[in-house]
């Protein structure tokens, strides 16, 4: 038996997220079926490092498996991206130890997201941006990311749809804005992440930064650890799981 | 009646082109519905500066029509983009003199192309960019740019499918190629251009740069006025029509 980690890059534009459902394509299915060629039929059970919604996309999302393919002279990224659809690359895969987990291993993730903001949408971009054509008022977001960062409860920045059991607190190593040309790129580093965090998070930055929330009431959104308090949540096509560290 | 002419962006991965045909999507369509809409069901027939091929992308096609609709106060780009799909944007759109026509005014044009140069794809930029994993002779290409410019009869450039009449002599005022990161990006700036010129110029130019052909091979097959001569017709995803020029 050999453990194998791939880091994968999608973009989510036609997926119905990560994870396996009932109904939707998924990448977990895409790649699944490949090793299920790979392994003339015997079921592989994928693990990432956590899944991603409908319309999120990943530069580098982390997964693992085992197999009873021991070749030593096996080339995994090869063997596994010849199988997959255009939407779908595998950067890298290659034997890890047996201890190593895509998911309980992780130490860090970064996630990042793309805000479009001028007035008229790019046809080339509109996959991969939020288009949010208002002024915005850079320095108060940047005062917001810098408010975020750090370990708090984060109840508030998380979905009522999350199913998650135990506590909601999480640390933000780094949340910074970056103005690059007609783009406002948000990096997110931090120690996990709850459901939607990063997307209302960015919802909430985006109504301080147009002025419909002041940044003060940023301390007091994570207060109240009560979700209606912080802003809508951004759309998916914006959000990247950018990189996941193990070291 | 009041002639108003348009800045389009148009991503081409989900048009059969841009003009109107018995099958398929096709942006002329898409706007020429926009416009019947504007005019209360009268058709308005829409001049572009040319065609482009399905696949093909437009950062600045221009394009005219004819309107009764002669209010001074009216934001024809407002009026147009609330009616248009997410993958057509128009950038301008304003009055101009009876005498201006969108294709016969031209006076330049330019098309890019972006060549996807590394081992592994890219998710993000398969739509935009052709992916050439093999190894690439950058000088040869670059000398190969600049034996085509200048004023030559591109016959050997040109698809056999064309209906074109007249004579196939072009002016290139200028071809580049620039690495751009891991891409090559190709500029081509001309008088106008014959059917599918750009696409086999490129895919000529890609069988330079991998040793299959010579740069100096380039004037015997301009001279062979064949088109079985030149190389390959490159795949649309990575042309642009970039610019016209009327000045």
């Amino acid at each position: 038996m050999v453990r194998i980690a791939c880091v994968v890059s999608y973009d989510g534009t036609h997926f119905s997220g990560f994870q396996v459902q009932p109904n939707g394509r998924t990448v977990q299915e895409e790649i699944e079926k490949a090793l299920r060629k790979i392994h003339k039929g015997k079921e592989i059970r994928l693990h990432p490092s956590g899944r991603t919604d409908a319309g999120v996309h990943a530069r580098g999302q982390v997964l693992h498996f085992d197999s009873d393919l021991d070749n030593p002279n096996m080339d995994w990224r090869k063997a596994l991206q010849s199988l997959m659809p255009d939407d779908v690359v595998i950067q890298r895969a290659y034997p890890v130890s047996d201890d190593f987990h895509s998911r309980y291993s992780t130490k860090k993730k970064e996630y990042r997201y793309r805000v479009l903001n001028r007035d008229i949408p790019d046809v080339f971009r509109r996959g991969v941006t939020f288009h949010y054509p208002c002024k915005l008022n850079i320095e108060a977001i940047q005062e917001a990311c810098a408010l975020v960062e750090g370990t708090h409860d984060f109840t508030s920045f998380c979905s009522k749809k999350t199913t998650m059991k135990g506590d909601y607190v999480r640390t933000l190593y780094s949340v910074r804005c970056d103005v690059v040309e007609d783009e406002l790129v948000f990096t997110f580093i931090g120690s996990g992440f709850l459901y939607n965090m990063v997307r209302i998070l960015i919802g909430t930055f985006l109504e301080i930064g147009s002025g419909r929330k002041d940044v003060t009431d940023l301390k007091e959104i994570l207060a109240a650890k009560d979700r209606d308090q912080a802003g809508k949540t951004a759309p998916p096509q914006g959000l990247f799981l950018w990189n996941v560290d193990y070291l």
